[in-house]
């Protein structure tokens, strides 16, 4: 029965990439793809952007194709925030807007600070402008000086309690159904997957393996300072107010270096504010066979729809030959829920 | 016949063991440890050392033990100067002093730069005194303005060419045998296997993978800036005069901490400054079962024989239960040459 649908769908999909003209190449590669019988990317229309990925994977994990990639070389770096999850709001500046929120009322100086009145407003177009050094500014009221183990408890706490507020859903439930096959048929195919965020590390390891399969030393993020020191007898880790590396535009490429010492073949960010054109230029400037994936947040129906100040990612996408994704279009399926 | 040798070493270690008094059960994991037949560690000399060891990763990996930690946990860090090979003199530092060789000519003002005539005249004793930064001084010096390629292209260079000056091999010779042997059980029995050194993060990964078996994505090291620019219409990362992480003493736990989000059941450095005393207290103080290798160098014929003003590791080795290592008795072998 399993088989017969497959079967089916492997027809039309067949007839549709020759209605629209693939080469023959792809083509082969996208019906051994399917030669198990379980399509990996089931959330995925398809075309020719699924056809592109796929053909990919194909080609560099297949040992007699030309443009054969070893396991080592085969790393994988996702954005996540309007990547892998839902990024309207931000869910770290909601988190921080949570925890100040608790302490505002001990802290009366705080109402001339823009940043934490920016997010006590819910003005999340402070920080599109001010950037990550804005949100830095404000992690380091709420956090610096707590243990590195307490902020975890908290950051737990917050991802079992807050909702979305347009899905009403935890927010690890926004993550992208589209983009959790597409990490798991990666990982299958001997890739490692890689978080390359302007978010802080710490806050994401907490929820990274759970909701996407990435493990803990696999995230790259903005760095915040930690001091060794010494409590109640007990060592710690204490989180300190300084930023060693903001893991945003420029310092992505930067970021993916210090952690892992290669370059990605395979690279995913998306369209807001040009913070993954470094990230995706990085990996297309790779000397290996490489991909580069930009996904356009174009469906205010089923997640939001919002363009780029001067489309700087969508240009840099048709200069270097980036696979765009059109949500409204490529993914059949958002969200899990 | 390879069994019968084994049954009788297996039968003299059993004997010794018994001898020096130890407990029934690191004897049961000893014997379980070379129930395949085969010694695991055959450079390390039978005794409490070695049997240390070996009871840790058996009752770790067990999972009938009380102890067992499942794979996922299990970390092993290990610095590398004076831990996995030989410091006297600092590799490190020998290449940084080549590369000053070749460049001093142009630069007539360095003439008066205390930490290059230091390196020049192989007084390492000054950059034990001045510590890392001296070091990071010397390298930004020598290494700022050079694309990512173009550093990692010279550290090959100098892996290929520059002599020991006692032993008169290759640097990557100096690996210490039994140690390479304990890294390869380790992962063996699951462990992930980490670099945790004050050297520079893009320096070791150069040679980490031949030498030791190690990852480059599993060097903790000193982290200098990069920058990522276009050169000659090619996107390229360049070395940057800054040092984003100082990876040495209470920063140990700090590097750690950002590239795995976790702490170390198995922790392993030296005698010499104190740098490791808090890599060894950071593991000390995992709430899950957690072991510290301390390598006490006392053999001046075979490998070198030097102490540590105050005796701060030793002292902290006694007061939190440390293993140490006494290179003279402790290793059959020091080098594999």
């Amino acid at each position: 029965m399993i088989n017969s649908i497959v079967s089916s769908k492997k027809i039309k999909a067949v007839a549709k990439l020759t209605l629209i003209g693939l080469l023959a190449l792809p083509l082969i590669n996208q019906l051994k793809a399917n030669s198990a019988g379980v399509d990996p990317l089931p959330s995925w229309t398809e075309g020719q952007t699924k056809n592109n990925i796929l053909s990919f994977i194909n080609k560099v994990t297949d040992p007699e194709s030309p443009d054969f990639v070893p396991k080592t070389k085969r790393l994988a770096t996702f954005d996540n925030d309007g990547t892998l999850w839902a990024e309207m709001p931000v869910v770290q500046l909601m988190f921080v807007a949570h925890r100040l929120k608790q302490m505002s009322k001990e802290h009366p100086e705080w109402t001339s600070n823009p940043a934490v009145q920016a997010v006590l407003n819910g003005n999340i177009e402070y920080f599109i402008e001010h950037g990550e050094n804005a949100i830095a500014e404000v992690t380091a009221l709420t956090h610096s000086g707590m243990t590195q183990k307490e902020f975890q408890l908290e950051v737990e706490e917050f991802f079992k309690s807050a909702k979305h507020p347009k899905f009403g859903v935890v927010y690890t439930k926004t993550a992208y159904q589209p983009m959790i096959e597409l990490l798991n048929h990666l990982r299958n195919q001997g890739f490692s997957t890689w978080i390359n965020s302007g978010g802080g590390t710490e806050f994401m390891r907490v929820i990274v393996e759970p909701t996407y399969g990435i493990k803990a030393d696999q995230v790259i993020g903005s760095i915040g300072g930690l001091s060794f020191e010494q409590r109640n007898e007990e060592w710690v880790l204490v989180k300190m107010p300084k930023l060693l590396l903001n893991n945003d535009k420029q310092n992505k490429p930067v970021g993916i270096s210090i952690q892992t010492g290669k370059n990605p073949i395979f690279a995913a960010g998306n369209v807001r504010n040009g913070g993954d054109i470094a990230h995706l230029t990085y990996s297309n400037s790779n000397r290996l066979p490489n991909f580069q994936l930009l996904i356009n947040h174009d469906d205010p129906e089923r997640e939001f729809a919002y363009k780029e100040p001067g489309d700087s990612s969508l240009k840099a996408a048709k200069q270097q030959g980036w696979t765009v994704v059109n949500i409204k279009e490529d993914w059949q399926e958002v969200f899990s829920f």
